[in-house]
């Protein structure tokens, strides 16, 4: 997705267009006062007093045709500079302008932009003729408080974008479409998955049983996936003392992620923003050899991070979140082959389970800089690890590049990053050395002479959190997840209730009784709405059943997105779906 | 377990037996003084100040000796009355016994209690002569500081117990020992299941690979039982606002209980102490129609609730709590189903599957009583639900009892005992009717006429919480756990190692495949003391590889508690060993 904030010349173009919108707003309705139009990351808006009038799609209509007729007449763009007095009589009837002027830095060079019969106060810069304007799109409107402040006036906020081309504006407004077809909220709320309430709080989304069933299904995966690869899970408290963290260096660094403190007899608990810490005393708590290395500790993990009520969407951003976790307790030469099994699962997850394409992943070596004290002094273990880190990326045969400088303060990290459909670059996965918990925390273990010698801890996830996977799922697969996920895995259609219901409830029993799981749509609806509506919530598998099914005991059905339909006897039909489900 | 406090004649020879265990401490330290010798539940204690010396094993053998010899003698017990210048005269060598005597109420008669050449400030009551004391036995000792403050100084307690027969107190000694046996946090540290950690927090314990593998197959084995039985699961989040409470009434009625609140931007969280207010509004997302009920929303649901640091013990009571929740939203007339099914599970789940006798069960219909005010406004409502509650409880042809006023304020339940080995009753599973947080949430269907009605709710929880079932199961079965929950389901031990390594590697790593349990104990011990070691982890199947084995491509196995040895080939093992663990 374009940023406009990112390119001069479009936000020179979309800062014009902001201009051109109010300049038609004002041949509409002369009364009209202007407060900001600032250029945002996805285009423009300005916000305006229009007295008592709320804006209305007619009038967006009326305001794109007077913005059409201005960009054709194509007036070109002057800058003035004015003395502060001057501006000040300029806009003397525009108490906005006039507060903008008197809050503007002494020394600042006050400059205006005029168009023909409008004239803006503003800083700049801009495109030279309002021709350039023609291929624009006013995208929404609402209402804005003056400054943001619920105690002030309400004013009036329309949003547009501005591309250079006819071309790119409709490949740009199809994105904008895409991107809201995609948003894993519009689909949690089609698809009934999970939703937010006030009484529990912003960041807090509940998941319904359609939701926690995507999720459940996630989280047995994953744990069974690693258990097979030989992780011991375990589970541990979701708070623990500050002091812990305060050993762990959380405190110093992350406190402002963190929870507040909470005061128990003679304890200060505090919400795990992480739980290296609680697996590292899990470590601790069995004497070690090196015959017992690598131990891999994996947990279904909740955290809490502080974010900004603001800050928080849907599933992507939330404030607990269940980490797919795991901590290698690895002796120094067992690196490189514990990060090849990371990276190999994460592969098997993504690729032959999700279907995603091994060129939307990218790899970057992230090592230390020479810069002194930025990193833990530890020059032996620092090479050994960078170098085992490179020689598995080749062996792998990776893409990758390498960035001094990019490494974490207690060891260096391979950075994964997957493509989006959208095109955004986003990180999931993780794979982190950590040279400094076994220090904090005296992790030993004892080595071939019977000394006592430190582990090294790799940090890991694969799923990252089931919250922010499900929404980066959700959006790649357009809501449409493969049948061994899909919370109804069959929907049963009757084509007429009154002769079909019995025969439907029994395929509804035996599917439940073979663990699939399976609806039944009994409502008084027409058969054809209730296929349109299965086919909204995305099930997999439809049933239609009617005469010729309920006589011959067969099963008729629809894969979604495909209007064929097929028949199988009742067996059949099981034993085709269980070889699905298991084929993932 | 028998409390000695309860029983008056027992509370009075405990009494009787701690002036004895002072009397022969004052004949073997002359200088010895005394603080207070009270009766307690587990039998009595003294604290004693003996200068500079610490009680030795050896010192309790002289002490025991000595006492049989008084109780042999068996003075008579006799009570004075004196007035507090007589009491401070004749305890003026005892500076203990002095401040006892200065913080006695004006009006308090002080008494004493003498026997032979030892006098006691004391209220009694006591036992006639020390003859009726010689079956006791001193349990146990340890340090305890003066008045438990840790400035002060460290005083000598030793604990003992005493009963009427020798039969009497050697049944009681075994159960003691029996206790201890049976103890979860001893298990829990044989087996290596989990611990707390000062830098977590009291009450908060982790579980290590081998606890959390009991624990997670627990919770997915109730999971998948309710699921199959038509239960929706959901994930809610751990956090609400207060206002949430306030409205739900628990702020005013168990706040107490709760862990203090975290202000977040402009809102007041809490960690939640029950989940319903969070399945309510699940519950209130949707529509329903009275063809929709019952909706049965379950959750494997972290809880926390504020115990005293010092009132937590291992898994048994602990502050975060995993508890196996459901709320049942159900139509007035489905009571009496609804509860029907929650009992045969309960019956599936602790009969069927883990093994307790139905005579071990008790129950009670808990009625409201005629008190005005006390119980929730709808006379309708209580007769149908208790008639119905009576109706399914006699149906399934249950011995219970019927107790008014017992019923909570919301509606009325039934109250499940069980019986543990040690005889205690100890309630784990609920079922609770409630008419009140419909009423608050405002939660409603619509019924067959399309009128908005309220539907009721029943809290049940099958297995109670995760903690606790396992400290009451690891207590019941001994720390010996069936086949399908024992987190070793199957360990290998070589005859010799050198030659029998690499056949024991290749069977671990068939079973491994086959999703089995599977350790391998390749240390270097001899066998014998590897298959002891296997028996103290309550392996259930100990597999021994030799010659024999390896050459002829068998596996031999014993069975704990069983020192038979079954040969036979790797498949037909694991055909074996699955249907075991089928079978629970």
């Amino acid at each position: 997705m374009i940023n406009f904030k990112e390119d001069e010349y479009l936000h020179n173009l979309n800062h014009s267009c902001a201009h051109m919108l109010a300049q038609a707003v004002k041949h509409l309705y002369p009364d009209a006062k202007f407060w900001v139009g600032p250029v945002i990351e996805e285009g423009f808006y300005y916000d305006m007093d229009l007295g008592d009038k709320v804006i209305t799609e007619e009038d967006i209509e009326a305001i794109s045709k007077e913005m059409k007729k201005l960009a054709k007449d194509g007036k070109r763009i002057v800058r003035h500079e004015l003395t502060r007095e001057e501006a000040l009589d300029m806009f003397k009837d525009d108490p906005y302008k006039i507060d903008l002027i008197n809050n503007m830095p002494e020394d600042e060079v006050i400059t205006a932009y005029s168009q023909g019969d409008f004239t803006d106060l503003c800083r700049g810069g801009h495109v030279d003729t309002l021709k350039e304007c023609k291929n624009f799109k006013l995208i929404k409107f609402s209402g804005a408080y003056y400054k943001g402040d619920s105690n002030n006036k309400m004013l009036q906020r329309i949003y547009g974008v501005c591309l250079p081309t006819p071309e790119e504006l409709e490949a740009h407004l199809q994105e904008l479409e895409e991107a809201k077809e995609r948003d894993h909220r519009k689909i949690g709320k089609d698809q009934n998955l999970f939703f937010t309430h006030k009484l529990v709080g912003a960041g807090l989304p509940l998941f319904t049983p359609n939701g926690a069933t995507i999720r459940r299904t996630l989280e047995r995966y994953i744990q069974d996936k690693e258990l097979e690869q030989g992780y011991k899970h375990v589970y541990s408290p979701v708070l623990a003392t500050t002091e812990m963290y305060k050993i762990s260096g959380h405190w110093d660094h992350y406190k402002e992620d963190m929870f507040p403190i909470m005061k128990l007899d003679n304890e200060e608990l505090v919400l795990r923003p992480m739980n290296c810490p609680h697996h590292a005393l899990i470590y601790k708590n069995e004497l070690h050899s090196y015959r017992d290395l690598p131990l891999r500790i994996g947990e279904l993990a909740n955290v809490f991070r502080y974010e900004a009520s603001g800050a928080v969407i849907g599933l992507e951003r939330v404030r607990q979140i269940l980490q797919n976790d795991a901590h290698l307790f690895v002796r120094p030469d067992q690196i490189k082959d514990e990060v090849g099994k990371v990276i190999k699962l994460m592969f098997e997850v993504y690729i032959d389970d999700f279907g995603f394409s091994r060129d939307s992943f990218k790899f970057r070596l992230s090592k230390r800089s020479k810069e002194k004290g930025k990193y833990i002094d530890n020059d032996e273990m620092w090479e050994t690890a960078e170098s085992q880190l490179k020689a598995i990326m080749d062996e792998l045969e990776l893409d990758y590049y390498e960035e001094e400088g990019e490494a974490a303060f207690y060891g260096p990290k391979i950075d994964i990053q997957i493509k989006t459909a959208l095109g955004h670059d986003i990180t999931i996965p993780t794979c982190q050395l950590d040279f400094s918990l076994p220090e904090r925390f005296d992790l030993t273990y004892i080595d071939e002479n019977g000394e006592k010698v430190r582990p090294v801890v790799i940090h890991r996830a694969i799923l990252g959190s089931s919250e922010r996977f499900m929404s980066f799922l959700l959006e790649e697969k357009k809501g449409i997840l493969p049948l061994w996920l899909a919370p109804v895995q069959v929907n049963i259609v009757p084509v007429n209730i009154k002769y079909h219901d019995e025969y439907c409830k029994k395929i509804q029993n035996i599917l439940l009784e073979e663990d699939i799981r399976v609806s039944y749509d009994d409502s008084k609806e027409q058969m054809n709405k209730k296929i349109r509506q299965s086919n909204i919530m995305k099930n997999p598998i439809t049933i239609i059943i009617g005469d010729n099914e309920r006589d011959n005991n067969l099963i008729s059905y629809r894969l979604l997105g495909n209007d064929e339909t097929y028949s199988l006897s009742i067996d059949e039909f099981i034993k085709f779906i269980k070889e699905e489900i298991k084929k993932r």
